[in-house]
This record gives structure tokens, sequence and C-alpha cells, in this order.
């Protein structure tokens, strides 16, 4: 597979596109690449473009498009991760970067009762984005909410999900809390197997400590089933990391076809 | 579930344990116990020791067994990762730290033919693999082989599974390789749902760059089975967090009169 490099919507004008300052040196500089050479732009919208280029300095590099497919790399389930903000941002970073690797499409970073931060580094953070969906082959960059209060997420959850996707009736919708297995709830592997079908998927985690046993039963009550990661107390990014990469394995992994419930 | 302390099995004669030094500064003056307190003292060998304190002071922590389980928060399922040297340090412990939480029993860094790196810091690692077992609550610290060449463990591979286990029998023993999945293999996640019952499952991940065509062909010669874990190229450290997360949640979260193959 092709490096890719990033240049977002408003970086094209018809077939013409001027790559950012950043991606320009990249570029030029250290690949070294010159006028006709044809390279890999991603959007970040599901636009997967080979351009071939017509100018290259190390302050400029323009490009014309031969060829656009769309949603490159990108996994048929939508899968928004809501995770309480945990303390270490190497931790968080981790994560983010994971997360954009498995597939996720939105991260939502949550105020619980039990986070201590308050707030992210979001420029940071999207650099982090930015790299793992270069890297990862991927074409659509995910979408970073604000930190956002677990109970007005809870309140309009389908709302979690990126408000350009039209089709989010409930059937298509599975979203899960995942807590320790005090008392035995399901786990998420077998939840994930019995949701055959299922578009969008949302994944709750709590923050170092998890969630309290009010906002299990407050999830609850909004429809949000509540599974286990197995037997082990995963950290908050380690739950973050492989509930989705669950979700996403199983979805890409096994056709509907051959689902069973 | 309580913070836990390490002690390994010669810290023991009889009922009577004494912590090794940093445990017992962190008892005595992190935690401040004191005489007749109660802690749990797992010795990384499966045993899980409800221990009451005798004598407390900053340079000795001595107490006595009251009741040991066995294998708490272990796995059914025994899982040995064979991974790439990563260059990164930072990556290969995170890598570490994770595979602990998850339930692996068994790591070995492998030099592969695209490893640059060709060697680990085993103290550095063993903290690391220490620190993440009392975390996560499990009572076993799992094994760290030696640097290994790729070669040498796939002409022995049911060897990468710890010696003191002698039920190795060929049909209970499942062994993947992960790879791009540039010509439509199995998804893991597939692979792991039809082999029910396993008992003992080696998962090889490349370095970065992944592996070459001829190691996988040589694998496959070698009985192992090769697996994709889907349209994305994920970094070295995330696929062996990855595969190994998707075999022990499969193995841990559905029973096997519920599998189905």
């Amino acid at each position: 597979m092709t490096t890719a490099f990033f240049a977002p919507p408003d970086a094209f004008r018809g077939r013409r596109v001027v790559l950012p300052d950043d991606e320009a040196q990249h570029a030029s500089k250290v690949l070294r690449t010159g006028p006709g050479d044809e390279i890999v732009v991603v959007d970040g919208a599901g636009g997967w473009h080979t351009v071939r280029l017509d100018h290259v300095s190390t302050s400029q590099v323009v490009g014309t498009v031969v060829e656009t497919r769309r949603d490159v790399g990108e996994p048929a389930v939508h899968v928004t991760v809501g995770v309480g903000l945990v303390k270490s941002r190497n931790r968080f970073e981790t994560f983010v970067e994971k997360a954009v690797e498995l597939g996720v499409r939105r991260i939502v970073p949550l105020h619980t009762a039990r986070t201590e931060k308050t707030s992210i580094r979001p420029d940071r953070t999207r650099n982090v984005m930015v790299a793992a969906m270069k890297q990862c082959g991927r074409s659509r960059l995910p979408s970073l909410a604000s930190p956002t209060a677990f109970d007005a997420l809870l309140d309009d959850w389908t709302g979690a999900f990126s408000p350009e996707e039209e089709d989010a009736s409930d059937d298509a919708t599975l979203a899960v809390i995942c807590h320790e297995a005090i008392d035995g709830g399901a786990s998420l592997a077998k939840t994930v197997r019995a949701s055959a079908g299922v578009k969008r998927v949302l994944v709750l985690v709590g923050p170092e400590g998890g969630f309290t046993s009010d906002e299990i039963d407050a999830a609850t009550n909004a429809g949000v089933r509540p599974v286990s990661l197995g037997a082990r107390r995963l950290r908050a990014e380690t739950a973050a990391i492989l509930a989705p990469g669950l979700v996403l394995a199983w979805a890409d992994g096994v056709p509907p076809r051959d689902s069973a419930a």
C-alpha cells in the first residue's frame, strides 16, 4: 500500500489539489517526489485520490486528480466510542491512535462521575488521528467531539453517531457500556455476535475506576446494554481499544449471511 | 477488587510471607497498612493469597497466609504471542502491558527478516509485566522469552507454550500468523470462532512492515494458519494487542457448549 498524504476537501478545486504546507514539505523534502510522480491523497471525508504531481517545490506541491475511489479502508459498521477522560495524555493518545487504526468513526471524550481530567488538546489529538489515518490506509478522518457530559450523551445517544448519517433507525443500532463483570453480565463478544446486521455501534468505556453503579443503571434505562470484557480489570484505554476492536473485527470478518444469533 | 501485592514463590515459607523490598515500601509508606490488616498477595505462579499482616515497618512487611485461591483472573485458554521486535521501546512496552491485561500467558520477542532491533531490556519489561499483573487482577506473571529467531520458533512451535504444560496435543492447539489481507485470507475472528475447544493458541505478529511472503510461506508449511485482522494496516503493536484480545475475548466470552463451527 502506498504512503498516503492528507489534504482536506477544501484543498481541492475541481481536479486540482494543493497539498497543505506540512504535507508539501514531506512530499518534497523527505520523499523527494517530482513532477509526473503519482501519489495517494486522502481527503479525510472518504475520498481516496490518485494524484499526478504537476509542480513540486519545498513551499508548494500541486497536482491533478487522475482517479478517485470512495471509502477505501473504511469498515461497513459505524462505531462511536465514548470514553471517560483518562488522566494520562499519553494513554489517551495511545487510545486515539489505535481507535483510528481499528476503524472507529467517532470519538467522544466523556465527563463522568470518576473523571478527574476535564479537557483534551484537540489540535494535538487531531494530529495523532491524521497520522494514524494515513498510516493505516483509511480515507476518513474520524470525528472528535468536544468533551461531553455522560448524562448529555445518554439523553440523546443516537446523536453520538455523526450528523451526516440519516439512517440511524433503532434496529440497526447497538449501544453497549463496558463494566466489570460483577454480576455476570453478557460478554461483549457474545453480544456482538447476537447483533448481526447492526450498522451502528456505540461503545461506552469509563475512566480509571470505571463507571459508577448509578451510571450503569442510567445507561441501562436509556437502552444501553451492560457488557463485560472478561475476568480481568482492564485499564481504561485498554478497554477502549479492545471493545471497538472486537466489534469491528466481528463486523469485518463475518459477513451477515454467515452470522448466527 | 483489592489492590494486589506481588511476592514470588520463594518469598513464602509455609504460611509465612515476607514482601520484597519495593512492595514492603508501597504497603507501609503509600498504603499505610498496619498489623492485622489483610492484603492480597499474588505469587505470579497462580497463587492468590489473602495475607494477614503480622509485622509492618518501612524495611520489612511480614504476614501470614489465611486463604489461598488458584488461578484467579486467569483465562481458560493459554495464549502465546510471538511478536517481531518493534523499534520503539514505548510501543513495545505498551504491547506488553496490554498483553498482560488481556490474559496472554507467554511473550516471545522475534527476530524476523524485517526486524531492526535486536534486544529488549528484560528487567524493565518484567517490571511492566508485574505492574500490569497486579493492576488487572491476575495471579500469573506471563513468561517472557529471550528474543528468538522466527525460524527457530517455527521449527518447534509447540515449544512456545510454556514448558510446565504437558497436555499440548495438536488438536487442542491453534497457531495463526497475522498478515495483511492481500489474498483474501481468513479473518482471525472467523478462524477463532471455528476453533471451539482449542486450549492453546499461538499468535504470530510481524514487526513494522510485517512478515515477508517467504516467512508467511514457511509458517504455512509448518502448520500455522495465515489470518487477516481486517482491511486496515495495523501498526505492529496494535496487531499484537488486538489479535490475542480477540482470541481471549472469544474464549472467555463464549463457553464451548454455545460455540458454532
